[in-house]
């Protein structure tokens, strides 16, 4: 049992290996004396309200104020029977397979997918089933065929779960054309879609194409957002998107109906932060810092890698992903890497259906300049060595 | 959508109803100057730690604080590695349904049991069959030959969840006898066990049979708590005991391998609460509070009730459950009681496979004397009109 702050700096490799494992938020980066004046609003204007069990959709102010959030950044009129508050997107995504899901379905990700929803969507009765993407995204052609082979063979497909903005692990953002496609196969299928947008916000060059959610009319879409990379995650605190009897059906789950709203008390220190125009200027600060840190390690990569080594440009959010030319694999890389004093998660696990032994993922965003030049020439090293 | 403080007053009847309906606390009794003293005291000493994801099984500060908790409350002599953070014990069923239930398992229940976990355990694909009590608690005899009948019919029994001290709905603390019987039963038949001790500290008369945790060692027991009950729903706080590779199996789920240890924030929050000492004489004060309105309430009751009425007698929790004699039905005296001004639950929800149309689940916890008072008069004579 570690403190995380202990955790982020051994991460699972030698005792003081410099990690780039976590697709943590930098905790340097917290807000906390706005953080706190919200804190003391919520004292103020919430009590006893903020300490009760809350409505099961989630704390009103809250809704509101994403609803609010999504108009300004995105232009989408949302209104409040469109919006479920969940304990981070990780708790809404586990209360959609639960409900959406039944045994012996399939669930469609990617390969690559973010390796803990795999871990999630694994304690279900469920099959899953992995559909390549490349640098555009998830391949639509490839979604269809594995669709229509699942159900020949007489498997019913939940959803498919897709992370199609600045993509974890891999960095890349499915494009516009690809959404579009996406969407309309899922509507011609019947498909229902679970998209997890949680860095959306976190963009560091040009722009973000449209939700599937906003493509698609809110229609058959359950959007998964979050405040645990651009505010805190220890205040567990994330929402879905989707049409109204999708939000009561996730209201009136079991879970909700006897532990009510998730996580009241935080809610409305979260509903103050932004009341206070807070959130706005903290994520251009995020931003800054973490495109920083992109470029840096972008640089670096350029100038330690040796030849046949690829890596993705990620326009946001918090990955690198790095493809080792063959033979060599990131477990091996690993070993040697780990005897230099860095480490990281080698690509297996980000694999559903097997694959990912020349991937690594790269986290830079909480890893400062300096520890990124320095890690990536380690990096360079452990390469070279495996390569002889 | 409304504030709860509304629907506490509503409580789903018609508006301005008195409401008998949910097992709240009372939020009058919320210690809010303690409670923000230990905020400040988290700011002060566990920033940015109350921020990030915390450890899988929950911070390590409360783990070890619930440890000294058991061993001052019941001498119970825990490990951390017995103890598991989560938010809330509605989410410490629901993780355990989700990893001990297989599809088509049964889940053993009482009847009555607490109506919005059965609504949870709904959500997974389990049968849930149940096993009736009497005023000794679970009927012991009748779980052995409900138990052999599924296996019989070669259904596998992922466990019994039971409410053994102070039950959900019916104020019933299961003997002493029958706690010894169920856990000899349960080792013989190789039967987990599901303990939801929310209630304990609630304790108004008497003291406290050991749980059934403690009863068999450690091994084969799920034990739920919560702070919802003694300080405060809407920091989504509870916990799990259990044999140190069940909770492993717990902080290794997807959910918690994704999202971290449950609340962080508020996790240190309560911690703190508890370090500065002020949970066992707040846990006092409500104590006395909530006696004085459930000898309010059995007094009323003694008071308004016809002849043929029955009621159970507490020694602790949130509620009296009454009994309407033949041929009268809990709704039509519902029916009844809402045009005069009061609203409750009528008995079926609680019950998993049928039964509980005689039943009343009352409240003690959130009303105040007069309105205890006021409320039983106005039952009494809503049981009169129907009876004539």
């Amino acid at each position: 049992m570690v403190e995380q702050a202990t955790a982020l700096q051994t991460g699972g490799g030698p005792p003081g290996a410099l990690s780039f494992y976590y697709g943590h938020p930098d905790p340097a980066a917290f807000p906390l004396a706005e953080l706190r004046a919200a804190v003391d609003a919520t004292w103020q204007r919430h009590f006893p309200t903020a300490l009760l069990y809350g409505p099961e959709q989630g704390s009103p102010l809250l809704l509101d104020i994403l609803c609010q959030k999504m108009r300004h950044d995105e232009g989408l009129k949302l209104s409040p029977e469109q919006v479920f508050i969940a304990a981070g997107a990780s708790q809404g995504l586990d209360l959609i397979c639960r409900l959406w899901a039944r045994p012996g379905d399939a669930v469609l990700v990617e390969a690559p997918s973010y390796h803990e929803a795999i871990a999630l969507l694994r304690d279900y009765p469920v099959r899953l089933a992995a559909v390549p993407l490349d640098d555009e995204g998830l391949i639509v052609d490839a979604l269809a065929e594995r669709l229509h082979a699942l159900r020949a063979e007489g498997t019913p497909v939940a959803f498919l779960y897709t992370i199609p903005t600045f993509q974890n692990p891999s960095g890349v953002t499915m494009s516009a054309a690809r959404r579009q496609a996406l969407v309309t196969l899922a509507q011609t299928e019947k498909l229902w879609l679970v998209e997890d947008d949680v860095y959306r916000d976190l963009c560091y060059e040009g722009t973000v194409p449209p939700s599937l959610f906003e493509l698609a009319g809110g229609q058959s879409v359950l959007r998964l957002g979050s405040f645990s990379k651009t505010l805190a995650p220890g205040l567990r605190l994330g929402w879905v998107l989707a049409e109204p009897p999708a939000i009561a059906r996730l209201a009136d789950s079991g879970l909700h109906r006897s532990a009510g709203g998730a996580n009241p008390f935080t809610a409305y220190v979260v509903a103050e932060f932004c009341r206070a125009g807070h959130l706005e200027p903290h994520v251009a600060r995020l931003v800054a810092r973490y495109r920083a840190r992109r470029d840096a390690m972008l640089e670096a990569l350029a100038a330690t890698m040796p030849p046949g080594v690829t890596w993705t440009r990620p326009r946001g959010g918090f990955f690198v992903w790095l493809t080792l030319p063959e033979p060599l694999t990131a477990r091996e890389v690993l070993a040697a890497a780990e005897a230099r004093g860095i480490t990281f998660p080698p690509g297996e696990p980000f694999f559903a259906e097997g694959g990912g032994e020349r991937h690594i993922r790269l986290p830079f965003s909480y890893v400062d300049t300096p520890d990124i030049f320095r890690g990536m020439d380690i990096l360079g090293q452990a390469i070279r060595a495996v390569s002889r």
